[in-house]
């Protein structure tokens, strides 16, 4: 099979609304991609039959692989097959075994089966149908001999022997039908579609991505400009949530991709050095979770700004229980004596958001705890509280173990929510540079520009 | 005018990727949803200019309104203006003006224009250049009108006497066209469509989102069947993270239309009493947060399993250190002892999760913070810890004051995050009705059957 491109089809109304958008599209892209396929374009069409029988016979012209998401179900909004019938000149038949398999099924729940769900016993002649095993609707996979790729409206389901004449100038083009449940369909396109592009595409791609913490894009950029100098290949950068990510991605055979990414990721590391604190799905709290537990230690944290989203997030993780054993959030001046031991001469002499106060909350709170380590973090999250001296945005940071504090000053004046998070990925991230050299450093050193 | 109809491009590779949605789409959905437009389909196409050319043709054949985003930078990949002239046979001419607009713009901070940026004065003549307030890319607005609907090559940019004419046969078309990022394209979209659609469209559309906790879906449905037998006007349902929205909407002239909601919203108020949560863009933290302002009370928390996430989900509120002082995130025994005060001889007998503990954490850190309120939560996220008695998924919660405590048992077997996010809702939601009842309730009356 030469090179294919794609081209996703998402239905359903509710997505054309203020609310939702399609989000199905994500995991069939990412299945594409490893193996190299080209996704052109994506749409979604409401629950009008006429519309998408147009966008069908569109799609069609340009791409090889059709994906279509939803409109399966047994309601009248569920047109999906009723419109690849026209748009490609189709025939549907009923195949009684699938009612009888759905009647059954009702019986068993002591139901009669609706007249309803006949529809989904509705099949093409020829088509591979897709069990669901998540839910009812079951998808399929249409391979088509489009006769004249500009009128689509004429075509026949190919057979073997017209699935090999296909060269001569008509189009082949493969039709993957399923559920709109994304649950439903993320499993199926592991289970179906990404065995099948593995078997026809003769291409695959393999990708790593590298996580770094710590510096902004325009730094990061500016340490890759000597390895842009020495490299042409391609390298994406995305920045997103107060980390970046850099996407490496090699095409072909596994063992040279897989080798190729290894060198470029060598390359990279050794500019970035422990800025880099992960690989693909990795993410800070994960990250540092494993480090508590090769190190057999524990951590606990005492909150001012960051509300409890510092524990939040280290509890998102499962098995944080064996490192995390709690923490104090403490939005008053009192509750940070009270919970976490600060010195109240402390906040009387610099005011509750200082590097004396975050250290010494990391300090209370590790004694408290009795914990390896201890974070503290205080700041003003805003819109309020700030001042000349300490404007809204600034935020300290410390790490205790039982020897040593360090301390970070950070300034993330970006509004509330989006303050919370970057504080956190700073603390986090305070944590980690704070266990990879633990006892290597002094406070001062730490302290940013 | 007569009754329009929309679609949306959005031009973008990226948006191709794995990682990111086209999500401007929602606040155009939203723009033409006040206007009764309905949005047919929305598309997003990569940045090859042969791919945009025939996706503009495809829906201009359907759509009177169409609205393209992205591709209008200065780079090679930014190719709407020349893909827009070739779909629609339009001229493109060199604005002088906006040339010398670059020019001063970076000479002003000393550098010399790029050749590149010459292309962002390609103008067609007759368009409505739509000023950018928030970034360099200006957008525009043109007037098609195409000669045969069917082959859109053909075309021509209408004059006032040609749109006067457009009624005999010819397909009028409209075209917005606005920069990719979000910031800037959610400005105009506000600056310039809406007053546009204002202006053409005859039909407004008013919009009321009812929020509830504490039913599940089918819980809402089942009290909502005679409401459906007495009316068939439209009613939208959707569950979401924990909580169900109705959607209700009325066309029309402003004052009966909002007569018509409120008639409607009464309605389901009467249906729904203390479920009803609130309105339109309210959470459960914000209406906490409000009650807890207007009864000048205070809160605190005491979390075991949820781990800081209902701290931090109050705390997201700007304001909120008004009213929340402060928790304890106690994810060990002993932290529920001395973070929260909790009677040891209650963990052994009861265990950490169980009612009984609930209900101390609400008691003792209410104590310890001198709150109003306190709320205590414990309970098993997973996937580790559960037992045949006490399956991951149970979690308990409690809100004290003075005189009261109430507790409820919860079952939320969902997965840690999911878990994390059900509990907190619970959590806020219960807090919400102990508040709204204050007294008036026991604690037996709130358990869940």
């Amino acid at each position: 099979m030469t090179a294919m491109n794609a081209a996703i089809i998402a239905v359903g109304s509710e997505m054309l609304g203020t609310q939702r958008v399609d989000t199905n599209s994500l995991s069939i892209a990412a299945a594409l991609e490893k193996y190299a396929v080209a996704l052109d374009r994506k749409s979604v069409i409401g629950d009008r039959q006429s519309d998408l029988v147009a966008e069908l016979r569109f799609a069609a012209r340009s791409a090889g692989l059709l994906i279509v998401t939803g409109g399966l179900g047994p309601t009248e909004d569920d047109m999906t097959r009723e419109a690849l019938a026209e748009a490609f000149g189709l025939k549907l038949e009923v195949d009684r075994s699938i009612i009888e398999h759905l009647e059954e099924r009702f019986a068993s729940r002591g139901m009669k089966m609706p007249k309803v769900n006949e529809r989904q016993a509705n099949v093409f002649a020829g088509q591979t149908m897709l069990p669901n095993r998540r839910g009812t609707a079951p998808g399929f996979h249409l391979q088509l001999v489009l006769e004249e790729a500009e009128n689509p409206g004429q075509s026949a389901l190919s057979s073997a022997a017209a699935a090999a004449s296909a060269a001569d100038g008509r189009a082949e083009k493969h039709v993957f039908v399923f559920p709109g449940v994304p649950h439903e369909m993320e499993g199926m396109v592991r289970e179906y579609l990404e065995p099948w592009l593995a078997e026809v595409s003769r291409l695959s791609r393999y990708r790593r991505v590298l996580k770094i913490a710590g510096l902004g894009e325009s730094a990061v950029e500016e340490k890759l400009a000597p390895y842009y100098v020495a490299h042409k290949e391609p390298l994406t950068i995305l920045a997103s949530q107060g980390q970046i990510e850099l996407h490496l991605q090699a095409d072909g055979e596994e063992v040279a991709a897989r080798a190729e990414i290894a060198r470029r990721e060598l390359e990279l590391a050794e500019i970035f050095g422990d800025r880099l604190f992960g690989f693909d799905d990795d993410t800070l709290e994960a990250v540092i979770g494993k480090m508590l537990i090769e190190r057999s230690a524990t951590v606990s944290t005492a909150e001012s700004c960051t509300g409890g989203l510092l524990a939040s997030r280290i509890t998102d993780i499962a098995g944080s229980s064996a490192y995390f054993l709690g923490g104090a959030v403490c939005y008053t001046a009192d509750s940070k004596m009270f919970l976490a031991g600060v010195d109240p001469q402390l906040i009387q002499e610099h005011g509750e958001v200082s590097e004396e106060v975050a250290r010494d909350l990391a300090k209370g709170i590790r004694r408290r705890f009795k914990t390896t380590y201890g974070v503290g973090i205080t700041g003003i999250a805003g819109p309020g509280g700030g001042s000349e001296a300490k404007p809204v945005g600034t935020v300290h940071i410390a790490v205790a173990d039982s020897r040593t504090i360090e301390h970070r000053k950070l300034f993330w004046p970006m509004g509330r929510i989006r303050f919370k998070w970057f504080s956190t990925q700073s603390a986090l991230d305070l944590l980690r540079l704070f266990m990879l050299k633990a006892g290597r450093v002094t406070g001062s050193e730490r302290n940013p520009p």
